[in-house]
């Protein structure tokens, strides 16, 4: 999970990136970072930490240039620290001088790739997959900058958007599968990219189309080159960015978020009733679905749960057990509301199953009569290695137990998902462009690095999850 | 504006006051502080920022001791600067030792206290008008504790809710009118206080009742010893608390506050009623309302607006102009929702006007065919001097302006309040409880400090507002 | 021990106060601070640490305008924390609005006068005894700030050169008997102010003259006015200024210190020689002495311990125990130097004995034959209370022991210390302008605040020391 | 400038890793770091600062382990920034696993190999000339770990002690010409490492060798092994290290600091006797020639000039002028021992002259009738390219003017250097084994990277000049 950010031959280039990154925090508050060049020298911060505190006015004076990238951070693959920080630079990288680059995704081939690059002697200074890249590129024969690119980028596997910062040009480019949204804009008279379309908003940004699976967009003054470089056999736009990861407001993969989750409540309704009081949405993640399943259903809507804003990073713990701690710290039942109440909790997924025993727990201690749990979406059976932070396949309940044993686990009086047709007409799509692993298990990637005898799909799942904890 | 905290005689006092500060945070975000007492030392920890930042787990370590008491602060009355934080503290006042004090509401006589006791030879280290309690508290002549501070609080009017801490005791007192909201709760046998009962909610403490007005409470390892000490001709609860202050999962005044909030959407619905699409909340003020607006009238709720939750404290401008920058830092409409609609935006006030006006003519730019703004409570005509922060007469464009004039001024395409009737029947009190000068201009406390020539209203307002800055 | 600057009238006035504080940070380490006044306005910023870590641009900007004073500080009464921190700033205090007080010296019944005040009612927010002056003031009825100063000032007894900046003015005091030095020189017409004139030289300023003991000096504009409003009986300049306290190359009590010092070492070799092949000053306060006294006998001086002037104000402690590491953590002999020689060691004095017994050793281990100690002053008999920050009288090892005691605790082949009159005439001097209280227990102010039957001098030290820990 | 610090088998290394730096501080002020192994994971802390403000009690306790390396830099190649800042760690090196290296030096073919490293598609994140080692490393074939250093090490070229941290095993290693110093000794049992045997004294550490030129030795557990590996055709142990810039208790190439100091001050004395009256060094550089010289030529000595110890990294000027103002802030003259005086300055080398002629002014402003300079060592002619930091030879005045011509520049009424034979005398060395490239020219290695046609020195240097420049 993170966001990407750059624009190209703008006076107030890092002023720019910077609003954009601010308007991509959801997508990363791990760590956050600008490059930005001025023809001449690349100019770069990073730091832990959330995009408003990381940039001061002092510090984008410093940022100077016309083009300028910028990245906000959830770590995947890698450890959670700041050598993990992108924009990740390299100096004299070949004749190309300095190269920034920032990164959306996860390569899945990165392990055998740095075993192999290693092997050659080169060596790391992260643990980020995202540094293969620029070793690949360093590596290239090839006699210019976007050629050397499709050379490297042809070698690696799995889900990359990626934007290049030189200290005379500015690159994009979205892996052929097309895991990931990156779209472009223009303000000003200048383009910018976005991993989605809120950043353009709060910079004024029009939207112009996204960047394409396999494109490559090569930006140099007011001049943009583009090229379909990378091929691959279909598309897998990653599913989950409608159903939780993207804003609301942003348009991904062409189409508005919000719809797509206000569909997903109706269909959600319409797939599994329930006679109920209370339709209350578990804020933030259920909201715009259990409006849908409200008006579907017609049982009235409810802010039943009040989520506390102000969560700080970590949390300091009572000496004394308090009941409910770990979600109250989070969410508090509204008593008066739940009371005698016969509940539908709404929610986008769950996941080890505990957080939402807890909820209903806690729901029901407040004084509801039934709690009924719907989800909008399918049960979520494996773990994600594009990009999204999932836990392991063993951690995930849907993997191991079926619908019954969940609703039994969390307490809940009945449970029911939404189907994986379902989800995939709200989103308004052809199944066969998304990527729904995480809800099927099938990947849209063979795990290349795997010999044939390892082709059992969880000896698979145990050797990827292994190899990405050993990176 | 801002949030208060005690715990008597518990194991966990600093870590409790913390939780419960933690709770209280959208009570104010300037500043925070607690001060813990061990039977013989008095520790205090307070500065700039979020309860979440500036507490660690060092910092509690040294905050020992049973007693403990805490404040989150929004500058009301007083620079905004560290030398304002709380709580304050006193060396050796007389013979109680060291004595520690927060304070939420506002002195309106705190201008003439002060300069009395300069007269006097007092000298002052804050520009807060609470320091003028302890000075007074400081000369009393009375034989104890007690008496010191019913003899001291006969001579401050205005809002007050206080928590005293001393070396060996936690004394609670509530203003006779009972402006501020102040509860009394038990956890693990220990008495507990705080402005909103959210905070009991994530300690797991048990609500008890509400402190009276007028009622001192003073606390001594396990005693509780109550004196109705301080007397008012009439209550004056503040009637904005339920409207927009206290957090929706809150009882305030003995009154859930999500509940006041949903009957106002139904009763604004009621007398004020449009012909639209969609009731769509400015977020997160509007949403209770919007709720209940939806539900009375039929007409489909969704959030057209999405907020950006990672404000930080200070925004760094973009060189260049953007449209409805100044909102769309806060919020952004979701373009395909609004196209085409009939929109009811709803509020919780209208403030000077400005801000209402970017968001109609945003709204309308995102495709809204008509706005029709609704606001869950009456004009706001007259500024607060108990707490609230408000900005002066002059600056309420309610103040000199007609409803159809700020329609016209907001560019909305009709414009209606909730009815103060409307208002108190949804909060379920009778009117003579309430404080609603805010909306009336009917203070409930004379402005004591005045000559009789000065008795003219706008006069009076201008003669405090100045004073108010003046300190 | 603290070091107080000022300035009236200058076009730079922080930018100077700031140069002139960092001359002076060797009379304190803990904190530092600087009031400015634009005529209208007092902006003031204080914080504990280092002149050169505390100042930058950007705070000395926001110290506007033509008057400054500042402080370092070195704590002698009063708890080591921010809040002691100076300058201290009370708002509007009777008719002068503003005031910053600085105060080098320590004011001996700050304790009697703290409890007369606070049984009037006086509230305190420091442990600090300068802010009693401020009370004092506060309360004074006098017509204007001279006289109520003197008023003030006659009530308080101790040492006290202090500095106020008023909104339109800077006053200058020194207490009657003269105890701390306190210079008054001339820059770019401007007069300045300093403890030492070393901040004189480093601003480019002329020395005019000493301010005069019981001298109050009012700077309004290019106006100065002098009162001699303050009398007292005798004399009482430190004499540990020349001794130890002052920088070499400082002009105080009208001599330069250096030569002081110089002359030391020669009266230490003529009273007291040694038979010896090095002399070896303990570095950086025998430096001087050792000088002399080696010129004076005629054997060669050696630096043959190397100080560390990289120590940080905490050390970390290793686990395993180290030989003589509190004192190798500055101080290093150098081997091959020492190794068979008969060793001088030259110091300023012996306190406690436990550090001069480490160096003897190491010096012995580090291969010397004898180690004979020569100290540059008296035995320390009594604890000072004008503002030097010593131990109690029980923990100074001269109170209760024998020159040949001492010695023997130290393993000293010889030790000696140099003569009260060789002393006296080093510094030039008439004994009797000299407070020589830590060599002779002979206070030249008595005990103001106890009764008659408390005049046993051990009894009235004993007391006084708890007097000053309660404050 | 570097100080390098490393212990092996020791139950407390990171803690006494902390106390090596320290007494190392001197050495390098810009950045430090410590790099500890516990066998299986590599812990590493390194920052911009002071070892005392870098390192706290949580920093150490997470450097685990037995085995640690330490760095404290004074920036030579590459920028001054935290990027820079060793030990530079390296993930995975081959089958070494995650390597720690920290470097006193300075390459002079780094700029080649670098750039042959970036044919062959190495990526670099620093400027610093020690990453060249890290790659050569990883590309090495040899079998093991030392193999492959000797066979890296064969291709690096200039003045480089290494301390390497392997998962399990601690190396040094000392260029085979000797330029810096690298001593090993032994405390509770475990071997330490470091620059200067003063960090030895500090924690109590016995002295046992130095590191042999061209020799490797690997630690592990207990065991020491060590390997003659690499080679060179002569000894060139840096002189600079006994002139300046070693501590003066140190023992550097076998020979105590200090004694070397005290003998150029007298052999100066012998070759450039002056008449004067008072023999006065710049402290704390010229301190200890000048005590040599006093005592040769019985002129008395006295610290006619104090040094200001708490100088800041950087300094705010004042808006106006200052006369002296630049050396002022560190050195104040003593008025009252100058005036009349005949002074003979004693310093340890003029570079560019401009500091020199300051002082001598302000001397003669504070009254001195005369000024001699006298220069502990022969001109400073050319730059050092083995890793200490001097200008550019165009900038070292002595490189273009006679010793008259500098005299008459810096307004001295005499001028005179000590004599490269006197300086060698001094050193009790042999002149062959020693680099004093700065005051001849005749740098011991040939510059591999330049033609033949390159070949004149001037050119040379400014070749090399440009290419440090560039690095």
């Amino acid at each position: 999970m993170c966001g990407i950010f750059g624009i190209a031959n703008h006076s107030d280039a890092s002023r720019m990136a910077h609003l954009g990154l601010y308007a991509l925090q959801h997508r990363g508050q791990e760590s956050t970072g600008i490059s930005s060049s001025d023809g001449d020298q690349v100019f770069t911060h990073k730091s832990m930490g959330y995009v408003a505190d990381v940039f001061s006015e002092d510090v984008l004076k410093r940022l100077k240039g016309r083009n300028a990238i910028g990245h906000t951070r959830y770590s995947t693959a890698g450890d959670s620290s700041e050598g993990n920080a992108q924009p990740i630079v390299v100096k004299s990288i070949r004749n190309y001088g300095t190269v920034a680059l920032v990164h959306n995704g996860n390569l899945i081939n990165a392990f055998s790739l740095r075993e192999r690059l290693e092997r050659q002697g080169a060596i790391f200074q992260s643990t980020s997959d995202s540094e293969v890249i620029l070793h690949l590129l360093a590596r290239s024969e090839a006699d210019n900058l976007l050629d050397a690119l499709a050379e490297t980028l042809a070698q690696v596997q799995g889900a990359f958007c990626l934007l290049l910062l030189t200290q005379d040009s500015l690159i994009a480019v979205r892996d052929p599968n097309g895991f990931r949204p990156l779209n472009l804009g223009k303000v000003d008279g200048s383009y910018v990219l976005a991993s989605e379309t809120c950043a353009f908003d709060l910079i004024g940004a029009t939207y112009i189309r996204e960047v394409e699976p396999g494109e490559i967009v090569l930006m140099r003054g007011d001049d943009l080159q583009s090229v379909k470089a990378l091929h691959a056999p279909r598309l897998a736009k990653c599913i989950f960015e409608h159903v939780y990861f993207s804003r609301p407001d942003s348009v991904v993969f062409g189409r508005t978020v919000q719809t797509s989750r206000d569909l997903m409540g109706h269909i959600l309704a319409q797939e599994s009733p329930v006679d109920a009081d209370l339709v209350v949405p578990i804020p933030d993640s259920g909201v715009a679905a259990a409006i849908g399943y409200s008006q579907e259903s017609r049982i009235p809507f409810a802010f039943g749960l009040i989520r506390n804003h102000y969560v700080g990073r970590t949390f300091i713990e009572p000496k004394t057990k308090i009941r409910h701690f770990g979600v109250k710290v989070k969410l508090n039942p509204v008593k008066e509301l739940l009371t005698g109440k016969r509940v539908v909790l709404i929610d986008d997924s769950i996941v080890r199953g505990t957080t939402s025993r807890k909820i209903v727990k806690m729901v029901r201690a407040a004084g509801a009569k039934e709690v009924h749990v719907r989800i909008s979406c399918p049960p979520t059976l494996s773990p994600c290695f594009y990009g999204i932070d999932t836990p392991t396949k063993k951690e995930l309940i849907a993997s191991s137990h079926t619908v019954e044993e969940i609703a039994k686990y969390i307490e809940a009086d009945s449970l029911a998902y939404l189907s994986l047709p379902g989800l995939i007409r709200a989103v308004a799509g052809k199944g066969s462009e998304f990527c729904t692993a995480c809800y099927t298990g099938q990947y849209p990637i063979d795990f290349v690095d795997m010999t044939a005898d390892d082709k059992a799909e969880d000896r698979q799942l145990d050797l990827w999850e292994a190899s990405l904890k050993e990176t």
